[in-house]
């Protein structure tokens, strides 16, 4: 350990401890971390999967991999279908559990079924610290950081700073986790969290459910934060009996003389109902304050608000009612636990007799799978997100807020702070969970998996492997583009782009196209080439497919003035050059077309020597750097982390 | 009466005895019946009521008339909520009864709430007939039919033959009604129905629930006819009771005596699971003839199968079993009345705990709105289309199956008789039904009504009115195709089309594209134009679209070798001339961009004189026709129906 070995730790640095393999606690410093659990969901998950695949390991080595379908389950076209096929037989092949369509939402599914306090996991998808409810180090990762972590490799990230956020006092009626979390938001902003772990404690905590942690923590991803965690106390044992689950519980906590970077005091009991307004999930008032203004639609349900605790509230307080006329009330149970338990109880059937519009247990609108509003409508959203679009509307003005205020509203058809609403109906929570995982198919046995054939769709194409750096480069310059582009210009979403995320070479026609038409054709002609970008290159995202389809598309090497951070990253794990000016005024002297060299690169990079730039065309020279850690080095020179990974295997 | 005044009458006969206002029961002519109740559907709902609106009437003169949401219930981006508001808002202006999103299927609802024994109902949804289970003379139209009946208008049909099923015996266990409707498919093809009625009598019919039968006349759609219909009995009464509607009831059969244009004997007792292969609603085999192959996804829904009775047999053969893992099953409730039983007695538990993918209360996967299967997917739906492509997938292989059938092979993962499952489980059918009609909202007052403010989004744009005919008309040709051309060719839908149906400008983009992209922008262009074509020209569906967009384009008239008959009626409707080559060889001796003129025309329309075209470019001349009824001449000066109706009110 570096800085403080008599001081106390904090739970975020006692899981760290317990999982380093690769560098020292020293903040600021690049750790490696060994990763117990993994989840998928299939979005980023066919792509995660054919990298494993790409891998060649027979069998994860994780203690547990799940791989869930929560996302693109509308189904408009064969491609999802397809993709849920792939990612079940590939499961099945590879020993990693498989959690079918409708069994719910990946965050919800194992925070109730599979996370566990004190361990490590990672998952392709921004809102894994929802396990951090239980006690888990959870955390967002890039899909090839997931395959490579259930290959058995360690996990990188910044040793975090860490935020002590204590909890005093006790939530009032109507106001709920949901209401902490947004209180977060306003205090530390959408950029407050980066490179910081936020660990919640004190006394307030032991008055917060599981799922309330979770909804908490959950959203912390909003923060920026690396991830956010609370402790495993009572409660959390609790939750797990409740789930069968008794012995996957030890009790974590920070020790008392633990050093906090930050700290921020929350008084539940001050708390009010509050809401993210448009267009950021930081922009937060008090409901109060919004005023009683009409509103077009709610939509309760994602990974944030759709516990079973969180919708018999919801239920409780639509109990007997009708959704106002002029509202669309859509409600997606989180889980089929969830979903069933509602059945059983009877909660069920008053959302349906309330007007309801009860949705498949998944993602569905917070992804902008559904459920757009009108144009210009007003919708609350119990959700975590709230950007401009995401919607599925460029107009539409969401609210993010409890599931309290989202069902007091859509009755009264009016943003309404639930307090208005008299006493807070009562609600019990079951003392036992339905147990029923009849929906999450185990692996085969390591003798059947050798014949288990994986299923490949038409849209399912390999995966681009990068081959090892090359001793030179010289390769023309396909596209110049300016500063502050983003991995929305690198490679665009939406609905139209988004099936094609299992195919790289159909997505690689949709590669800067934004920024010009003609560059992925250009791209392919000339087999190899370089891009030359201006200030903040890469901005935005951490979608691998803008790595991936340059990559595709013969790009060797980036030089620009600046990148940004976990785009810089993606083009390592891929083995595309990230190289900056060293004078930036260089930048104006290269144009498209160029024929530039790059000798002697590999030894270059190897060496950490300087790396020179000839312009053919020009008969100039200019000065780049290429800062590597050892281990970036080393994917640099394999051509990339795949390729690294197998290597150091 | 025409032919047989003291010949006892068919029930349907005595049906249109009782609403005829223009012509006579002779088969072969045409007849005008006064419209008791109309539906809508939110797909072909828009443009029902942007019609209705251009009429200018205040209040519908209809007993009841409903707006469903059924359809468009995906939600992808703003057109949708967009449309669902529309309607909402011009339903509450009109006097139209408005059944909210989440309320479920309008043929469900309609049977259960609305459909009344004996009553004349007319819908902008092909499978309307499924009124025909509760006694009703239930047919599918165009929009603008439905308008003009909610305006006071007569639906003019075709005086219908009647087909006489004599159905005898009882069906075995795991045998139903969709086993029924897919042996009258068999026996009579997709093409047996047209220009008739099938009307269901015999001893059979006792053993046959209000749903069961419903079933049988929804699917009465894809033999062509122009409907189906059920006697209204002792079952009707018990479940009018049931649905608290007794006073809606009166018993209705055929005379004993009744005379039919054809009879078909079926045996129930003989009937076997048979299941619909692709890609046609009459290539009927039985199961076992199809043995037991591998199944991808199974659907059940629908309004062919989501009745209460429907669900409740799939829950009890799903209880406490998994759906195979290789198997996506998805189930649609076909109504809130439906979902809500379910939820209370405990099935709705059942099928989630199954892993069944609950869908909300909708048309579904059945309008190709989502759950479309995997590549090459084999899929069983208990649905009434297998067209090719309408899953949403260009090489899905749907089959139409039975509850039952669909059930049990959900479970085994291969194509199964269900007979060979053992006894079938029994289930209760509940005496009464859960009424709350809380979804449906009622229209505002007539004082109130010229307050509501009709809201509209930005795609939904005002409907083409057409001017009375000219005395004479000089346009170029814009377009000349060969025979066959379908109204997919005039006017595609799919994904990206669909969500323009409101807008006729939008959509008019797409206007004959397939056969060529440059049209909508010459016909624009040119201001007014004509198109030729070969023979059958504009066969396939009722979609008014493939006359609204040539309107709105500036087409005038079609000049072919032959028309398709309802979309020559569309061309009449709007106000297109619809004219036919006297000599086919004429076709030839015209080129696209040759200026053609037609004097008189006005004149030759009203007199019923021969009509000439003058081909300006070639100096050369044609003689074509253009027979009209007295109603169809009246049209045509006026500039189509709506004005007509208009000048005739």
């Amino acid at each position: 350990m570096g800085n403080n070995e008599s001081k106390g730790l904090t739970l975020t640095e006692k899981i760290i401890k317990n999982h380093i393999i690769d560098g020292e606690m020293i903040k600021g410093t690049e750790i490696g971390l060994r990763i117990d659990q993994t989840l998928t969901q299939d979005a980023t998950g066919t792509m995660a999967y054919l990298q494993f695949e790409a891998m060649g390991i027979d069998r994860v080595k994780t203690e547990r991999s799940l791989a869930y379908i929560d996302h693109n389950t509308l189904q408009s076209g064969f491609e999802n279908a397809d993709d849920h096929r792939y990612i079940g037989s590939v499961a099945k092949k590879h020993g990693i559990y498989f959690s079918r369509p409708g069994n719910g939402i990946c965050h919800q599914v194992h925070l109730e079924r599979f996370g566990k306090p004190g361990k490590t996991l990672i998952g392709s998808d921004s809102h894994t610290p929802t396990g951090g409810g239980i006690g888990m180090l959870a955390m967002g990762a890039g899909g090839l950081d997931v395959a490579v972590a259930m290959g058995g490799g360690a996990y990188y990230i910044t040793m975090p700073k860490v935020v002590k956020v204590n909890l005093t006092g006790k939530l009032n009626d109507w106001v709920s986790a949901k209401d902490v979390i947004l209180k977060v938001l306003q205090i530390m902003s959408v950029k407050g969290g980066v490179g910081k772990v936020i660990e919640y404690c004190g006394e307030g905590v032991k008055s917060l459910s599981v799922p309330e942690r979770a909804t908490i923590t959950n959203m912390g991803a909003e923060l920026g934060a690396t991830t956010s965690i609370f402790p495993s106390d009572e409660t959390t044992l609790a939750f797990l009996k409740a789930q069968d689950r008794e012995e996957d519980f030890v009790a974590l906590s920070a020790d008392p003389d633990a050093v906090y970077d930050e700290e921020i005091n929350i008084d539940l009991s001050e708390l009010v109902p509050m809401a993210a307004c448009p267009h950021s999930p930081d922009n937060v008032k008090t409901v109060k304050e919004i005023g009683a203004i009409k509103i077009d639609q709610v939509c309760i349900g994602s990974c944030t608000n759709s516990s079973l605790q969180d919708m018999l509230k919801v239920a409780h307080i639509l109990k007997g009612k009708t959704v106002h006329p002029d509202v669309s009330l859509s409600i997606a149970p989180g889980s089929k636990q969830v979903f069933n338990m509602l059945a059983d109880c009877g909660a069920l059937s008053i959302l349906i007799g309330a007007g309801a519009r009860i949705l498949e247990s998944a993602c569905g609108p917070c992804i902008g799978m559904g459920q757009s509003p009108n144009s210009k409508g007003i919708s609350l959203r119990t959700f975590n997100r709230n950007f401009l679009g995401r919607s599925g509307t460029k107009d539409g003005q969401i609210y993010l807020v409890s599931p309290e205020t989202a069902a007091i509203s859509a009755l009264t058809g009016v943003f309404t702070d639930p307090r208005l609403a008299g006493d807070m109906p009562p609600y019990v929570m079951p003392e036992k969970f339905l147990i029923n995982d009849n929906m999450v198919v185990p692996p085969a046995s390591t003798e059947e998996a050798p014949n288990v054939e994986v299923l490949r769709g038409p849209n399912i194409k390999p995966f681009p492997v990068n081959v090892p750096l090359a001793e030179d480069i010289k390769a023309e310059v396909s596209l110049k583009v300016g500063d502050n582009i983003t991995t929305d210009h690198i490679m665009p979403a939406g609905a139209k782009i988004l099936p094609l995320r299992s195919n790289i070479p159909a997505i690689s026609e949709y590669c800067f196209t934004v920024c010009d038409e003609t560059f992925p054709t250009r791209a392919k002609e000339l087999g190899k080439s370089i891009i030359v970008g201006g200030a903040n290159y890469g901005q935005g995202s951490s979608r691998e497919h803008a790595a991936l389809a340059p990559l595709y598309l013969g790009v060797k090497a980036i030089i620009c003035k600046s990148f940004a951070r976990i785009h810089r990253q993606n083009l390592i794990n891929n083995g595309i050059l990230p190289l900056c000016f060293v004078d930036e005024a260089d930048y104006d002297k290269i144009d498209r077309d160029d024929v530039l060299e790059l000798p002697g690169i590999r030894n270059a990079i190897e060496n950490g020597t300087e790396i020179t730039v000839k312009n053919i065309t020009k008969g100039t020279e200019y000065k780049v750097t290429c800062e590597l850690s050892e281990r970036g080095k080393g994917m640099m020179l394999a051509g990339g982390l795949l390729n690294y990974t197998k290597h150091n295997k």
